[in-house]
């Protein structure tokens, strides 16, 4: 049900024609209330497209009536006429809606330097239908519509004492953190203000996307969405309502990492005992980051000497040669040096826990990443995307 | 000719067992003076091998006799026992040459992690075997003897008024920043005090080897030397011996470029028009470490708006809307837009040039990279180095 779980949403997915596939490529969700609250946070790449302009500003008030998704084009450095677009479909929306076009969010995805003429009319007549399709379990077609080389819908469910969180995410490459590169909508039926969604979502994002670090590539379009009806009636418990909010996160994010672009490991990074947060989340993406190591774990190669080169090149607290590492459970260097042999680790399943112990304090921090493969390379350079 | 090819140097280059191929595995390069001035830069990875843990110390006091390079093993991460081995190659060496060991500088080369007994053994009986071969021919079989997945030696050589400077290098993988990722020795018989080689070694190698970035990842072993016998008598122009240096270190790090691990384009960063020189290298670097961009230009597809979410991510002084993007001579982007269309632009070429103007500024600067290729994913998965 995605986003259409928690009462008071009504979401549509429907095929416009952006997509050569003919697939659904557009992607309404609406709140009806009773109320409008809505909270979003944005990529952190000064190159933002054209729907990021827009949508920071309808943020702004904390009053969310809807949003439009298209997939099959970015919609981002296409000038003034990609700029016009996107307020022309806040605007379509809005008078289908009887809503003002200023709490109307929209978000592109797809190839950047696509917004012609022809995408335009196509962004606006999916919207319109979008619109006349709208239903309460619409939540599965909206999903569906925002994929772009996903291989499968990413959705998730969280429900609490009366209210209900529903998500719905797309990404499949470009996925890196501050924020991770993606679409995100997240829907509740709880009982919030804009200042506590706004809260939530910054809280729950930072623990999970922004920990979400696939091939280091930040994109220009990155937006997650946070609305909440209060059709519940239910004033949720804020810690319980933080902690489900920031699982659901998680759900969506692991399965990002999941069907990343090419991969064939889904590597889990945890960093522990590190002097500060900052410092363990510096030593996880720098590892994360560097392309021998995610080469070596699509060998299968358990080259712990790429762990500490990376590690060595951040500026947290450690000392290289008192530093353990373990792979799926093997400690492969113990005090800055070799420990188990490398065929004591077997890195054949898809999924790979890597520990580093940096023995200076006591903060931790959990990065996601995945490996390099010939897949990767391909599917990012047998297309434009 | 090499490292040989200045007056008042011997080397040589022999096989030690090292490497399982039997090809070379260790060089020694010795001044015979009368200077014995020293030089030398180190990788600013905070996780240094032992090799540059020990050559740091000993080229503190400006005062080099000679140089003992090793392929075949990286001696890092190799606890005590492998500094000792380090140490003792330098007392090796230096009771051959009748020197002091402080004044030995030692390298090594190859898997991190390596450097046990049997290690030790090879090093020790292959310094001893260099220095029964040194010759004032040597180094071009020095040249062979540091290389490692290198398909090729790299040799430089350079002429000034009455003074020569010789140059060998190795790095087909690692080559990142700060400094790029390899081992360099280059020598002259100019007449230069230790400040001087210093300095000149620090100007020429933040021009040339410093805006190398072939895969972002910088190595734990990175040692640039340079050695003056001053044995031409020859006090050179400053302006002329710092040209003449520069542009053997950047003869050396194109060759480095050329040779990078599975490349299949040699591809050059140049950012212009930025508002200063700082900003032009993080411009440059962060187009450079992108894989989306990389994976794009192995596939000969312009996809410019890659380098333009590169960009922003960055703290560089621009306007996203205001940047022009041209790739091999044909403007792709203008003004934050597209321009030529993708089919104006011949990428098959090996040479790649993609040109960035910032237009805030009159500062510059060139980076030089290569794309993201299936065989960088298979030489870095399908073996351990």
């Amino acid at each position: 049900m995605s986003v259409t779980a928690p009462q008071g949403f009504e979401a549509a997915g429907v095929a416009a024609g952006l997509k050569s596939t003919g697939k659904p490529d557009v992607a309404v969700v609406v709140n009806r209330g009773p109320l409008k609250v809505g909270a979003a946070v944005f990529t952190s790449n000064r190159a933002k497209a054209n729907p990021i302009l827009w949508s920071q500003e309808v943020v702004r008030d904390g009053v969310v009536e809807a949003i439009v998704l298209n997939s099959g084009g970015a919609n981002c450095f296409t000038g003034s006429f990609g700029f016009q677009t996107t307020h022309q479909t806040a605007e379509k929306a809005a008078a289908l809606l009887q809503v003002s076009a200023g709490d109307v969010l929209v978000c592109s995805t797809g190839l950047i330097g696509t917004g012609d003429e022809v995408f335009r009319a196509k962004v606006l007549a999916g919207t319109e239908q979008g619109i006349a399709e709208l239903s309460a379990d619409g939540g599965d077609a909206a999903s569906l519509a925002i994929m772009t080389t996903d291989s499968k819908p990413k959705r998730a469910l969280a429900t609490g004492d009366g209210w209900t969180i529903g998500g719905m995410a797309k990404g499949a490459g470009m996925l890196a953190p501050g924020l991770a590169t993606m679409l995100v909508v997240l829907t509740t039926d709880a009982v919030l203000d804009a200042a506590q969604a706004d809260e939530h979502l910054r809280a729950a994002t930072r623990v999970s996307f922004d920990r979400l670090d696939s091939d280091g590539c930040m994109s220009t379009n990155d937006q997650v969405t946070l609305m909440a009806s209060g059709a519940s009636g239910v004033t949720p418990d804020p810690e319980a309502f933080a902690a489900a909010l920031a699982e659901v996160c998680r759900d969506l994010a692991t399965q990002l990492q999941g069907d990343a672009e090419g991969a064939s490991h889904d590597i889990t990074i945890e960093v522990i005992n590190a002097a500060s947060e900052d410092d363990a989340v510096d030593v996880g993406r720098s590892v994360a980051r560097n392309n021998l190591f995610k080469a070596a774990i699509f060998g299968n190669d358990p080259n712990w000497g790429r762990v500490l080169a990376a590690i060595g090149t951040t500026e947290a607290a450690f000392d290289p040669y008192d530093v353990d590492v373990w792979m799926n459970g093997v400690r492969v260097c113990s005090a800055g040096g070799p420990d188990a042999p490398r065929e004591a680790v077997d890195l054949t399943p898809r999924s790979t826990s890597v520990l580093i112990d940096l023995k200076v304090g006591s903060a931790s921090a959990v990065i996601l990443t995945n490996d390099l493969t010939h897949d990767y390379v391909h599917e990012n350079s047998a297309y434009s995307s």
